[in-house]
């Protein structure tokens, strides 16, 4: 088991880097990392794995997001840590380590973009560029109470970045607070003066509460109701069903949509390689492999059809001006080593794709602001718009926990 | 230089296939091809380049597009030629030859989809899937005298489907009459019932027009008037500097925008493969490749953000139940052989482009119509509408058209 370096006590780096800007921006004077699955040029990346990256060459460009940092004045000070294919929600790899959760050292950071997390908790960076398919980005966000935002799908470009699940995965930022996020992702999405709606609706999804820890949901409702005296603005419950106008739970948003989509991308990107070059596979992995490689694709295409009706239920629900709330996980981080039950890890993924599936398959930006404390433990609160309202929506997040934009 | 086989006249195949169909469904009794950048399982797939075909293993899985055809009930019939690394607009490969153009044996078919065009226009299939970055799908069923469709940017899953600039990239189709065309686009879009708007307005970017030869113009303007009539709406004019509100030329789109965006994303996808591997490239694509090479990638970041104001900008202009309409290329195809001078390639490229970027920009999804003949050759006629407005195109086109849907 490879140990944390002595010179890296957060336990996130890949390798130490000091790529200097290439130019100056809103970015001066600040410092990032890059998770293992986005290039950099002259060093192989690993997307978590050992063998992918032996056998694959160096890539001789940045990914275009890392130039779009450097290029705005920000250093690049580190690649770090990513689970294996970045397909976990765990950030316990069996080749790089279980980067450490600075709030609660006992405990994982989440994944996949852990290293990212634990880099930034831990001081080694002002903000981390990660990727989010089914929480990676908000997930090690919430667990490791750092700020973090998954954009609406595709508005920052995967050029240079393994898009392992196409329709599903984007490039998102975490921060250690909210200036460093805002001016990061404002670069990443090349956001312009365009006005956007003023905050009107504030939506809260009941069901996400529901599926909550008791605890966390008195949390989230505690500061909810802080955000209700501060906008003058009545919070509105509103379930899942209401949204979609069927009878239907929110945990359909993984089960019978998102989790199909992904499993199904999933076969014609690693899965091609994988049983081509039959690489060396860590545990964890093999064992949610063994679903990718049952998974009957063509009995499951009315799962691609659910995706694109909820995507679009879910949008014209949320009209301009409306924010949708939500805790973005509904635990706080399981202690590390306890995910080694099937019930363990079916607790914990079910429960927290279940609420992390909703701005998945609605492609919607979505925040994760680190304003819950539960046992001692960081919580993310969430925050999501509509799709391709992420300027209203960290305008949105800024006035409603009192941020200066 | 390879030659057709005498069993395939149309020197559209790269492999003869016939995969069944996977069940039963809008496609029953439908055949198509596939072009040589989308996963076939148990086939490697080349990118149009002998070099990343050999160096890459055979899929164990079909693109998932191709399964959404296979399970809808079509027959897959073969793989056709692509160029290399779908990197052209003209269809004349120096690995897989010159896909015949049906219509104008003597003129290039188009690219990069060649063969799909060819597939379809010399009677092997009744629809290809292609991929469109810069046109295409778009010129060549322009060219080649077939019904092709660029969908709105990311609408259909892009996974095993070579991403080659992912945020530009599309799967697209081309079909022999709009009845294929339409029912294999609303397969691989997944299309609903979804109401949307009437048809309310069609304007006719007049800056296309103005670029095209007086002739193809002509025969846009009559084709038009009989839309009109047919519609009994009126054609209003519109210029690029007005739906943008700024005095730019409608090249702008692509000098300014799309070309630094797929150059940019090249750069870090086939640039770092080709640099490690230094792969036998031909000499049209090297050609090309050295400004690839030479691209400053950080001088042209503003281009990424210029991408991003013109989505919006043109977006906000064409609001639901609104068409717009254009020639989809400017001329009929070129003679073979004759883009051999760089005066030559420039006008080809640099007309064609500043017509087919407008929707790349916009990520808008376009139709083009093969209602047009200029000297005996065909060119198409294209309809595009507002991102994510598709089935509203579909049956906006069958109403101005005269099709039954």
């Amino acid at each position: 088991m490879p140990q944390s370096s002595p010179v890296d006590p957060s336990g996130s780096l890949v390798a130490r880097l000091d790529l200097p800007p290439l130019g100056t921006g809103p970015l001066d004077g600040t410092t990032f990392t890059v998770k293992d699955n986005i290039d950099i040029a002259g060093h192989r990346t690993s997307y978590g794995s050992p063998a992918w990256r032996d056998a694959h060459p160096a890539p001789t460009h940045n990914a275009l997001c890392v130039d779009q940092m450097l290029a705005a004045g920000a250093r690049c000070v580190g690649k770090v840590v990513a689970d294996e294919f970045t397909y976990s929600l765990d950030g316990e790899s069996p080749f790089f380590g279980t980067p450490r959760n600075a709030k609660a050292a006992d405990r994982i950071p989440g994944g996949s973009s852990s290293g990212s997390a634990a880099s930034v908790a831990n001081g080694l960076a002002d903000f981390s560029i990660g990727t989010d398919s089914g929480g990676s980005v908000r997930v090690p966000a919430s667990l490791c109470g750092l700020w973090g935002m998954r954009p609406s799908l595709h508005r920052i470009s995967e050029a240079g970045v393994l898009p392992f699940m196409p329709s599903v995965s984007t490039v998102g930022v975490l921060a250690d607070g909210f200036a460093h996020l805002e001016a990061a992702i404002r670069v990443a999405l090349r956001s312009g003066p365009t006005p956007q709606a003023p905050l009107q609706r504030i939506l809260v999804l009941s069901d996400a509460l529901e599926i909550a820890d008791q605890s966390v949901r008195s949390q989230t409702e505690a500061a909810l109701e802080d955000i209700a005296r501060r906008t003058g603005l009545p919070l509105e419950p509103i379930r899942f069903s209401q949204i979609v106008g069927e009878d239907v739970p929110l945990s359909d948003c993984n089960t019978q949509a998102l989790r199909i989509m992904q499993t199904a991308e999933f076969q014609s990107t690693v899965s091609n390689w994988i049983e081509a070059c039959t690489p060396e596979l860590g545990f964890p992995f093999s064992m949610a492999y063994g679903n990718v490689l049952a998974f009957d694709r063509i009995a499951a295409l009315d799962g691609l059809a659910r995706c694109e009706r909820l995507f679009e239920s879910i949008n014209a629900c949320l009209s301009p001006g409306t924010v949708i709330c939500f805790p973005t996980t509904p635990v706080i981080a399981p202690l590390k080593g306890s995910l080694n039950t099937m019930d363990a890890v079916v607790d914990y993924y079910d429960r927290t794709m279940t609420i992390t599936a909703f701005s998945g398959v609605g492609r919607l930006p979505e925040v994760s602001v680190p304003l819950l404390t539960v046992d001692g433990c960081p919580v993310g609160l969430s925050f999501a718009a509509a799709h391709y309202q992420d300027e209203f929506l960290l305008r949105t997040v800024s006035e409603m926990t009192g941020q200066r934009s």
